[in-house]
């Protein structure tokens, strides 16, 4: 049986840089499909497409309109092609309309020199022994698709109105039903934090990310190996200015390894 | 006398969305432009494309191969226009040869409840009491063209190969000769960080940026309210791994306001 997230990213050839998709249920957001399988699902025109060389390092994704739900097509086009690198400029395009915009970098890595700098949250208890974050009525169906569990004493956001001093976030996620990991499922966890307005103001507000962009750090080897695991995660905003704040988040990998790092802005509206 | 910085970012139209430009002395790198420039160059066509509404907040621009010393078009493609937002589709190209990709979301700003959340450094002692960071030999001409302050201890980087445990930089940067802040200019600071791996190993090493995006936190009024004054700016890397390392960084105002937040991958090789 295959996984609704490789529904969700399933594409097939229209002509040469040209994919059909279509919206999965199961990654529905309150209006359109959820962002993050819209950004895996740029990304996996390029992971198929027959000229591809090495692996993602960067995608960006600019959501430049709503998507409905239903059939998309995807243009991935290799812009360059060097010794170390390949450029491609995508778009996600909807009966003519321009819904999303992006590019990626693919990179064939070579073994260096190499060192951690930043480390993972060292006091996050163990995935298992925490709950999973209760869903909430009401919720979109996406939030279903991912088991998180927060760090004790948060939440996914309160909703009391009392603002917090910050909007940090710490937990534990994985795709539910667990899935093995890898580069397209880490390009839609890059977009599963919930929006940071929520978490600092404890109450929602209406939001849409704007631009997404999300480095990975790891190969596919290292993805592999992560299995069905839950990533240790964690995200911040630095500030919230009249209708645009930013979010920043990492997600760990088994071993303490940083598999991405990801950063967004959004729009928001009182 | 036009500051050579205008110098570096004018462009003329040559058609509908395509303008031509040329490198500037000013701004060499070892290897053609300084890639900051490369990135507000690109924000310039934006900016004085006449089908522009409102002001930059995401830039990304992916460095897909050398720029050469001489002249160049960008194409500036508006792919979609909202209510609160556009999106723009942006190439750099020589000589048929795409050089360079990239996107905007320009947005038209609405005053709402906005609070920082990150805080610049707090001990940094003020501009005027810390020695401009000496000029190498051997440094490309760009470097001439910041005035770069680091905090007591710190510097530009050193060269003794005493390999350090982060890549962390504070410092006070602004334009030399001094130029009032704006969206063009800040968006090259935002490039003007030492590569961090020369930080973090104090020796030095072959990288290229390979794509950088750079969130502004703020409006043209609030950029103009800095003048011609030093911003602070703090920059560290998360990860090196296997020939491309990450980098994040901010700049704030006089007053502690956050002006942009920006993150780049960087290839290099021992």
């Amino acid at each position: 049986m295959t996984h609704p997230f490789d529904q969700s990213i399933a594409l097939s050839p229209v002509s040469a840089h040209r994919f059909s998709g279509q919206t999965c249920p199961a990654y529905a957001n309150m209006v359109g499909p959820f962002g993050g399988t819209t950004a895996a699902v740029m990304l996996n025109a390029v992971l198929q497409h027959p000229s591809r060389e090495g692996e993602p390092i960067a995608l960006t994704v600019n959501f430049a309109g709503p998507v409905a739900d239903g059939v998309f097509e995807i243009e991935a086009l290799p812009v360059r092609t060097n010794r170390s690198t390949q450029h491609w400029v995508l778009r996600l395009e909807q009966g003519g309309a321009v819904c999303a915009t992006g590019s990626a970098v693919f990179a064939q890595r070579r073994q260096t020199w190499s060192a951690p700098e930043a480390q993972p949250p060292q006091d996050m208890p163990p995935a298992d022994t925490l709950p999973r974050s209760p869903l909430r009525g009401g919720a979109p169906a996406w939030v279903r698709a991912y088991d998180m569990r927060f760090a004790p004493g948060e939440a996914a956001f309160h909703l009391d109105g009392q603002e917090q001093a910050d909007s940090r976030s710490r937990l534990w996620v994985r795709d539910e039903p667990p899935r093995p990991l890898d580069h397209a499922s880490l390009a839609a966890l890059c977009d599963s934090f919930f929006p940071r307005i929520f978490v600092r103001r404890r109450r929602l507000a209406l939001i849409g990310t704007v631009s997404l962009t999300s480095y990975f750090h790891a190969d596919s080897a290292l993805l592999a190996a992560q299995g069905e695991q839950h990533l240790l995660a964690t995200a911040r905003a630095l500030n919230f200015r009249d209708g645009y704040f930013d979010q920043s988040a990492e997600l760990w990998g088994h071993g303490g390894a940083l598999l991405a790092s990801t950063h967004q802005i959004v729009y928001y509206k009182e």
